[in-house]
């Protein structure tokens, strides 16, 4: 594996599955794997569970780890070709990554969508220009359009929790106060596609997500008919693609709550966390046993962890 | 140990002080006793020296570290129960300490007192709430009615320098710009009293601390008076407890000179920092050779230490 | 090499070259040097290059690192003496220096000019502070007046690229929206004409460099002359020191760019950065192979690693 920004880089997920369950029981087996690697961790957005995991990951297999708030700690990026650099920004990405690349052996980047042009978002230009420019191998910790270590976690999950070869896994819209990128749902809908399952993905209408990233799943309009049966419930806010960055609805009946539960064929609650109590679900569902949110938190060490052994093999 | 939050969670006080003193004069000795372990330490609020020192004490014992400032780093935490999250906390602190427990073995927290409300404060709520769901130990790097790392390493100092079997510690409040927290002089007078000294808490009226903390104290209201053959002078700014988080005083007569420190019996000078010279202390005071504020400071890595120390062996 | 601030630091520029390339070379061959010490980075502005090659480099010797954003991280530092401490600042630099001291080994210390009292900054109170009270060495991370590691990675570059036994160095001003210090101008300055190169400095009348700088360099005020037969151009934008802290021309003809470089002998392009595109360098020139600004941060690495080195072998 050269760079992770997509399941389009996992060449066999069995495979990968495997390899996960593997570090998942024995995470320090290849503790010397990564020693005198340097992995650095660069964040243009808030992050707590990506920030530790990875950082945890990068540490269980020898590396030494350095951590960068990047518009914080450093210089504001500059994004733009052919600009004057006469504002606010004192740094050009070209030189970020050309020289954080020639600090690190492997670059971590989180950097959300910035919801206001889709196409700049959806050519995922910080990303790209990372890959162009660092010159090492680049890990998305979420981009513009995917989280695919996220959704990397959330497979392993399921895979640890499902009880039927092919179960349905339904991904749900639920409401939110602001307006949230589409890289969550984006990733998970493509994963859960790659891996098998029966996938069908809720939301009012308005809020379809990009074509390619749905492919494969069953789109519902109907929430309580898209819970029938559902082996796992994957709960999520995202503001429309359709109208790009709007919120078309705060519809509070979207909240998962026991009422939704009761539908399913004793689901497992997921969600990416951060989460929202009350709003994206109800306290009585995220504190029942039915939640494994916290495991699936728990996983995103063996994601990353798996991710970073396979590029460190093919350094 | 498993958790540690107060003088309450110390069994023997004498033992694991001389346990501190076997660390200091060998801080390597047990080098390898957090090896594949990790410690988070997690910051509401600012921090200098426990940021440092407990990170210096995690990793002279071979732990992992990872450091967050959780509100700038990840996202704002929402303490309360059964709230719709509709504001501006993306995140719950039942989430948050569920999953950073899965990533971390030990978690140290500094979460200050909000000083607007009494009993929250005094009920502990953030870090009650690490300890009831995250699952792993606890240390408080200073909490909204403790401080007890600085409590260790005050007492380290104290046996460090004493001349006598059972000296006089006066704990002295000075004034200070701001309503500060009473978390270090709630611990210093309980860990004093712990350790067997004659202790002597001197303040404006209507500084009373909560008493269960100076039980077995003097409470002293003429300073002057106070000062008379003191070994060891600890001065401290708090806020009122009985009018909670108020200034009633900025009384520049309480700020400790050399007039202050003749009454004394040739006492040391301490203070757990950041001290604010010439309203705590004259320059003359914490410049002069009785001034042991520095050598305080560098307990903090020795108390640190030692608890975790004693953390890991539980593990 | 007991402190890191300045060329006189060096009492052996070709030796301490030398060493350097073996560092360039082998730089995990001494990582067992800084086992057991550690490394405090320590932060008052902001940092991308320095931060990561500095924390690297200590890294590649076995030290373990501390990085400490003071003001945001701790609390805001008061450098007055007698100072009444009853405004913003909570800590004075005395206390700050001496407790960390106490946990670092090494303390690497970023402190910009304030651009408003020059004597202030041209006596390098913080800098000297810290040397005063922390009881450890010091290195600067740049500081008002100078930038040390910098200069000493560009000396390491032109090393690595000159042609010629005695290249002609050109360091050029470029304009820039914002007043900057003349830290990297003065170090570069200096550091060039103590590696015996033949040294010009261009610039507008009015930036004349503090003389004890540029001593030994030639100062020339048409930039077209300057650049004839130049090996290296170093272009830098900074304030005036004679009108302290002001900026007196924004001219573009200043920008280096194809027109510029085509009087020179093939010159490399060199840059500290963070750069300004399209203020102080065309796109052309910095994206055409001339430019080494990327090699140019990659040997930060290598001159914070030899300085480091030195000092821990005099530990």
């Amino acid at each position: 594996m050269r760079h992770f920004t997509s399941v389009k880089d996992i060449e066999n997920l069995p495979a990968i599955l495997r390899e996960a369950f593997e570090i998942k029981a024995q995470p320090f087996k290849d503790e010397l794997l990564g020693k005198h690697r340097t992995m650095g961790l660069l964040f243009f957005n808030s992050s707590l569970r990506t920030r530790l995991s990875t950082q945890k990951a990068a540490q269980n297999l020898g590396m030494n780890t350095m951590v960068l708030n990047i518009n914080e700690d450093g210089w504001k990026i500059e994004t733009g070709f052919g600009v004057v650099m006469d504002g606010d920004k004192a740094e050009h990405i070209k030189e970020a990554a050309g020289v954080i690349g020639r600090y690190c052996d492997i670059i971590g980047i989180r950097s959300f969508a910035g919801l206001k042009d889709r196409e700049a978002d959806y050519s995922e230009h910080v990303l790209s220009q990372f890959i162009e420019y660092a010159g090492v191998p680049i890990v998305s910790m979420e981009a513009a359009t995917g989280h695919p270590l996220q959704a990397f976690a959330d497979i392993i999950t399921i895979e640890q929790y499902r009880k039927v070869p092919k179960p349905r896994v339904v991904l749900t819209w639920a409401p939110h106060p602001r307006a949230l990128p589409q890289a969550v749902p984006n990733s998970f809908a493509q994963w859960a596609v790659a891996a098998g399952y029966d996938v069908v993905v809720t939301h009012p209408e308005g809020y379809e997500l990009e074509e390619s990233f749905t492919r494969g799943a069953t789109i519902e309009y109907d929430q309580r008919k898209a819970f029938e049966g559902a082996d796992f419930v994957y709960a999520k806010n995202w503001s429309s693609y359709l109208q790009y960055g709007r919120i078309l609805s705060q519809d509070r009946h979207w909240t998962v709550d026991e009422g939704h539960m009761a539908l399913t064929r004793e689901a497992r609650f997921m969600h990416c966390l951060p989460v929202r109590r009350n709003m994206i679900v109800s306290d009585a569902v995220i504190d029942s046993p039915a939640s494994v949110v916290i495991e699936e938190a728990a996983n995103r060490v063996v994601s990353a962890q798996t991710v970073l052994k396979n590029i460190l093999q093919s350094l």
